[in-house]
């Protein structure tokens, strides 16, 4: 099938084709304070100024609940549930369709236009949603393998329980950034000689990456309450990129016995657009069999609840040199979000709408589709090689890393992410 | 030193003396909407009304800022600093004083007590702040070491990195409940068999609770700025009891290698009133002298930076019947509040006001002292005796668990923290 086509110029390599329509939230010299937009092409329609200038005219069911494309999150929108994301999203695919339903909207409104179509380099991105509790998981089922194999060795690479129960721990909310924040090494305990178990301060010499995909809840749940399997996807909002930037020295010191803490506390990023559920459903797929039969309230049948979102992530050097340095399927998890979200409530444990998945490094089995540093170069033991001569074992000062994810085909039927980026600057000097 | 006298009846052997002065969040039949209160004796003062009603007349300072009393939280009172809870805690004090300087504003002025003055059993008491992120630490040495000898045993009970740095977990915010919230036993994956390694769903068979303090932060700080121990104090805003239910049996199968999840994420209840930094001061102690040098950026040197708070903890059976099942003292930690917030923030982490920071169990090294059950049965191997005849591994339906902590004598001089109680109610019910 063709893809759609806008009136609007629309580059047909763009990620954010007519039939991506994600949302986020942007500030603009205009409108100062953040609030909701749509990405389409190289702009971005601006749902504040859209909505206050009637673009909803022709959808009745959102006007009593317009006000929620000011908010300076997508928190409000999302919690207006998957139907009315549905149909927003649907109503605004018509509007800028070529010769669509809606073509007076904007097609044949100049000044509407105008007003409410800005380029996206004069956005300022915002993190697109407030995130109350953050959770990260473990579903790359070759990165916990080949992880395990570094640290157990082949034997005992996958914990027992690790087929049976998508692992997971409890992030940070609070370091969670938006693509672009600058990204400062963190200070912290390392092993100096790891014989010794005498600890030294010092800025992390293992500082990693972790290729993810976050999923944002847009349903609460309630103390005591479980969520269904078969009622987890009503809960998810949509998809973002995500780094889930690592200290491994940090963390092989400190982990024992509650996990990681300061390691993967200091900054989590994400991409700024998120790419709703309905957006990815011609896209879904089965993800890695799992040779376990799971419990039933786990169970999701034959469904396919995984996305065949190609990954890569590149690497420029302070030079500006750029590497790709892996490159991966989101096809590559042993749990989907319905199932980590039916596991996170199981025992009562409550939602928020904004409350944020993670789901845990992504890697395919070949030596080039590695989503961290550590698989890549067995803990440091290795170098890869970028362009340019320089090497790395792990990321240095003034390394920028840019995480992309896209579906679809390049004739202008792409739904993707954009980027997500972050360039680390120096550790804080401290004295004492 | 005699303790003062409030002109208000106060029971000597009140929690809640004219040395406390406590706050919280409460709602009355007047006034449904949660807004601040302290509590003194068995009353709380309505800070809401007493604001309204030129209460902090004589306290130019506050005024400006007087709708932090009507506000559903304490976050923006504590946003006001340090140096300003001192000042309205001990304005408060004063106007509660026998013939104090400001005896006009409340003993003189019946009016103003008939509106402000509302019997506690009167008051609804809500979550006293939001909490956008809650992390656990595990500093009680006594009982980190008795469970590391259950399952590690005495040579290996204590992990290397332990005295070197406040071990700790992200927990969920989510689930962090105010005392006398129902909490349901938890759902979840338990081994029935530990030698199969497989999995069956269970309401969990091993419920426990875990004695802690919580410690609320008032300041924030921003991503890449470590919190340096001598300011840490500073950003501490007051002290709740915490009781951190567990599911031990949901634990051991969770828990590797990323730490503890479902087995805590189910409930965490705290007590109501937040007693101030200031109202502990006088009852500053050491805390476990810690035989490992620690590195300088939690280096607090000699300062007393623990509290005596004598601690206790009672089980109620469905039968109602009570019994006292531990007693122990919050100077049994390794670490203090300010080590652990300027560990949480060395490498960068950013804290938000309302944040929680929980201490871990507290034990103390006998038999009687310990925090939780699991090591009050050696993992259930044991039982303890109840009033009235009945046993416990661990908790059952219908137990109720209630916390006491307090400071001072017991002749109007106490400062404590009321209760922090729940009662476990069956698990749901689920058919698949």
């Amino acid at each position: 099938m063709a893809p759609l086509s806008s009136w609007l110029q629309v580059d047909p390599k763009s990620h954010f084709s007519i039939h991506n329509i994600p949302f986020g939230v942007i500030s603009t010299a205009e409108e100062s304070k953040p609030h909701v937009a749509v990405a389409i092409g190289d702009h971005a329609l601006d749902l504040h100024v859209f909505a206050q200038e009637n673009g909803f005219s022709a959808l009745s069911i959102i006007q009593p609940h317009q006000h929620v494309f000011s908010e300076p999150t997508l928190n409000a929108f999302a919690q207006l549930g998957r139907a009315m994301h549905r149909v927003v999203r649907e109503y605004l695919q018509s509007v800028l369709l070529k010769d669509g339903p809606f073509k007076n909207v904007l097609q044949e409104n100049q000044q509407l236009q105008q007003a409410a179509l800005v380029p996206l380099e004069k956005c300022k991105m915002h993190l697109p949603m407030f995130t109350n509790d953050y959770t990260d998981f473990y579903a790359g089922l070759n990165h916990a393998y080949n992880v395990g194999v570094l640290f157990r060795g082949p034997e005992n690479a996958l914990q027992p329980n690790y087929k049976h129960l998508p692992v997971g721990y409890h992030g940070r909310a609070s370091s969670v950034v938006v693509s672009g924040t600058s990204i400062k090494r963190p200070n912290g305990q390392i092993l100096a000689d790891p014989q010794k178990k005498e600890p030294m301060f010092s800025p992390s010499k293992k500082l990693d990456i972790e290729l993810e995909l976050g999923c944002f809840v847009c349903k609460p749940s309630s103390l005591g309450d479980p969520v269904r399997i078969e009622d987890a996807p009503e809960h998810l909002f949509g998809i973002v990129l995500m780094n889930d930037w690592s200290a491994r020295d940090i963390q092989a010191w400190e982990y024992v016995p509650l996990g990681p803490f300061n390691s993967k506390n200091w900054a989590t990023t994400i991409s700024p657009w998120v790419v709703l559920m309905d957006a990815l459903e011609p896209f879904t797929a089965k993800g890695i069999t799992n040779d376990t039969q799971v419990l039933p309230y786990l169970d999701e049948k034959d469904r396919k609840s995984h996305y065949s979102i190609d990954l890569s992530v590149s690497l420029t050097t302070s030079s500006g040199t750029a590497s790709s340095i892996g490159k991966t399927s989101s096809r590559n998890l042993l749990f989907s979000f319905p199932q980590m979200l039916a596991h996170h409530t199981i025992g009562g444990c409550p939602f928020n709408v904004g409350d944020l998945l993670g789901s845990g490094t992504i890697s395919g089995e070949s030596k080039n589709e590695k989503g961290c540093l550590l698989e890549q170069t067995d803990n440091g033991k290795t170098e890869i090689a970028l362009e340019g001569g320089e090497k790395r074992k792990f990321l240095e000062d003034g390394d920028q890393v840019t995480i992309t994810g896209c579906c679809g085909t390049e004739d202008g039927g792409l739904v993707g992410f954009g980027e997500c980026t972050g360039k680390i600057e120096p550790a804080v000097s401290m004295s004492f």
